[in-house]
């Protein structure tokens, strides 16, 4: 992997012939390449960025780039965490950003067929009146579908409907050497030998770039509503969460909040969230047919979670309510991003039970390092995001104090047996702590995986692996 | 893997030495190891059989065997259907007979952690009292938990919860140099490198020993019931699968069966079923918390069903009823088996809205072909056992007879865009169909991954690919 070329003059004729006015080299790029969401991981220019639009053109870029040694770095919407779509060995950027097409809804198989260009936020309105929907739930609105299935993305509804990975099907994949394979289709199970399509899913664009993807898609609940738990300490409301997972209610969402994140999402925002007397809250979700058919859950939740310490459980039943709550959900990452000048992010993830053993320690960590710590997340899946923020810390004692802090943090999740990613992905950030936390063993194989798959390494180098 | 060596007396002093009492040779072996289910497939007789009980001593068989070149084949209780444990090349079968613990059953995460040789007929016990179950449902309960793994096992009520992957949460496995890998754990979700737990899911053993392995339990619904909807006809019978799939219902299962498997059925277990009066049937099962919240897809499904041709719908709501049907239902298989000389079988699946075709064409092939075909299967999941009976036909007939009407199939399968099998596997009776249906880049890519997990193929050599 270390031969990568530049690209020549002659390169970029081979690329513009073959994408003419989709290609991009020097000074026709936008700075917006050279990075994704998590700024703090660096920048990086790409030598030429290539806009695709079809399989055929994406093989023939990739035979062309795997013949000539040429980095090749794919990218949907650059809205990652973790810096997997930034050319870090320079090459080519690969962008999905047109391939936007829904080729099909077949509401016969419950599927759906689109390019990996679609963006999460548009990808409901070709589903409108079919009675169906796609429940992975990502935060970040603005990803890709693409993206999405390729750091296996999980998001607010992954409680009760699973992850991307439980909604893939079928993908048309394009292997560094140019060959198009098709792997699953519509069909719902399979024992047809290794699931190459689970190996994909997750690969951050290591193993081959995604042309085409089958999703399915379940019947949508007609109506869903939502319970706001606030709690008057912090242990309490995370020492709620399993009780709340295990009472049989199905919730779709718990998502778990404090109040200083809540604070800074009013602001960024400009709008009031409906408390914030308390310091940690639990949001709870409920997907239904009908009201009625909620009720006992409702009940039994209400129930519950005042018995567990909740000053009080607000019902979110109108758009109005439900809004100014998921809103304010939906805008943590920015909020907190808004209050400080640099952060970074861990997205460890830990069986469910041991959410409130890594929230406290998370707690401890903040006062032994002196670094300011805001964290929410998924407390239904053991997923939490953690965030440092740097604020006025000079550029040494941040450097120092924030690998402090994601050292203590990842330590503290592998002795909870957790993982170093929930949801986010490896890229080139997490890459030190993935190796920790999995051993030699693990990553020889992954390493001799794409080997099998990409043997000259030019896709996504430096990634993951 | 050509030079396997074949078992020397100082071998089989290092496994007796290792495993004193557990260790089997030349006479001692029962001819019960020598095949599985389909004897139609074949027999070997392995040279030393080992009943394995921990992961050490796995992993210094493993060890010996991959420094000796001598083939390993796992074996669970021997059930499948494809010859996937019969030892084709010789050498040793490592049993997990003995590996029969469950190991705990935690219900603040939902999960269960047991040892791969417990019988999926046997695991429900374990869960008794929990308010949880394990929701895979597949027909044959004798077989292991691990070799449900192994072959990512379907069954009934795959259509509303999934596939065994779907439970898979954990795994522990020694691969074929002795290292002890631990792949996953008690996360629900994660995002961390390539997805080695998916990878070893349905590999048949070719790619590591399964010796314990995590999963994902659900809260049990309180009650079910099913309905039975006899048709006049099968394309009419057929034709309601996706109309039944697609009234937003959630069916637990929806089984389909003929006339003539009921019949086998009620003889071989001396016992009636409860209507034998039209050609064809299906069988659709609701879960829920109580009968209440079960009347609106009750009625739906009802009306829906009489709309679509059905004569009558029959509800079977009490034990004994229910009984009666699904004992039937699970008992399909031996009452073929037992109607006929020998058989072959095929386990295709193809996007749900292709089973009419797939069906229809099958009888076609019976016709063409002069061939008896009995099938019954999961209709929802566009998952059907197709069985070619041999009756009297004579050997060399059926020979080139039961080769014609597999071909046949598994075109009609792949015009569909079907997979080779739904839910058994591949073992060594599919590995042609599997080439064929997949391509030779794709078996190129899991012959590179069966080589980075198992540099000498000593894992069950000679299986899937």
């Amino acid at each position: 992997m270390s031969n990568f070329q530049s690209l020549t003059p002659s390169d970029l004729e081979f690329f513009r012939q073959l994408m003419p006015g989709r290609v991009f080299a020097g000074e026709e790029i936008s700075t917006d390449y050279d990075h994704d969401e998590m700024t703090e991981y660096g920048h990086a220019m790409p030598e030429a960025v290539l806009q695709a639009l079809t399989a055929e053109e994406v093989s023939q870029v990739l035979a062309y780039c795997n013949s000539e040694h040429i980095p090749v770095t794919p990218r949907g919407a650059g809205t990652g965490l973790c810096g997997g779509c930034v050319p870090i060995h320079g090459g080519i950027v690969l962008s999905t950003e047109k391939m936007k097409r829904v080729l099909e809804v077949d509401t016969r198989n419950m599927t759906a067929t689109l390019e990996p260009g679609v963006l999460l936020m548009e990808f409901p309105a070709a589903l409108e009146g079919t009675g169906l929907f796609y429940p992975p739930d990502p935060g970040e609105k603005t990803a890709t579908m693409g993206g999405n299935v390729m750091t296996n993305a999980g998001g607010m509804r992954a409680v009760r409907y699973g992850v991307t990975r439980d909604y893939v099907l079928g993908m048309q994949v394009v292997l560094a050497d140019g060959s198009i394979l098709e792997l699953g289709g519509k069909n719902v199970k399979t024992s047809s030998g290794y699931s190459l399509l689970d190996l994909m899913i997750g690969s951050e664009g290591t193993l081959g770039f995604l042309t085409r993807l089958t999703v399915r898609l379940v019947p949508e609940p007609h109506m869903n509503l939502s319970l706001l738990m606030p709690f008057d300490d912090l242990d309490a409301c995370i020492r709620a969460v399993p009780e709340i997972l295990g009472c049989g209610c199905d919730p779709t969402a718990v998502e778990f909040m404090e109040r200083e994140v809540i604070t800074c999402a009013e602001e960024y925002l400009g709008k009031q969230f409906p408390d914030t007397s308390a310091d940690a809250y639990l949001l709870v979700r409920l997907d239904g047919n009908d009201t009625d058919a909620l009720r006992p859950a409702m009940d039994t939740l209400t129930t519950l979670a005042l018995s567990l310490g909740a000053r009080d459980v607000l019902l979110a039943d109108t758009d109005e309510r439900k809004e100014s709550i998921w809103n304010a959900r939906g805008a943590f990452l920015e909020a907190i991003k808004g209050s400080t000048s640099t952060m970074d992010e861990c997205d460890v993830v830990v069986p469910r039970d041991a959410i409130p053993q890594f929230v406290r320690r998370s707690r401890e960590i903040s006062r032994e390092t002196g670094v300011r710590i805001c964290s929410f997340g998924h407390a239904g899946d053991g997923n939490l995001h953690i965030y440092a923020c740097r604020d006025d810390l000079d550029e040494q004692t941040w450097a120092r104090a924030v690998r402090d802090v994601m050292d203590r943090l990842y330590a503290a999740a592998r002795a909870l047996n957790g993982a170093v990613s929930g949801e986010h992905g490896i890229g080139h950030a997490k890459r030190s702590f993935l190796l920790e936390s999995l051993g030699e063993r693990q990553l020889q194989l992954m390493r001799g995986i794409k080997a099998v798959f990409d043997p000259n390494g030019i896709l996504n180098p430096g990634k993951v692996i």
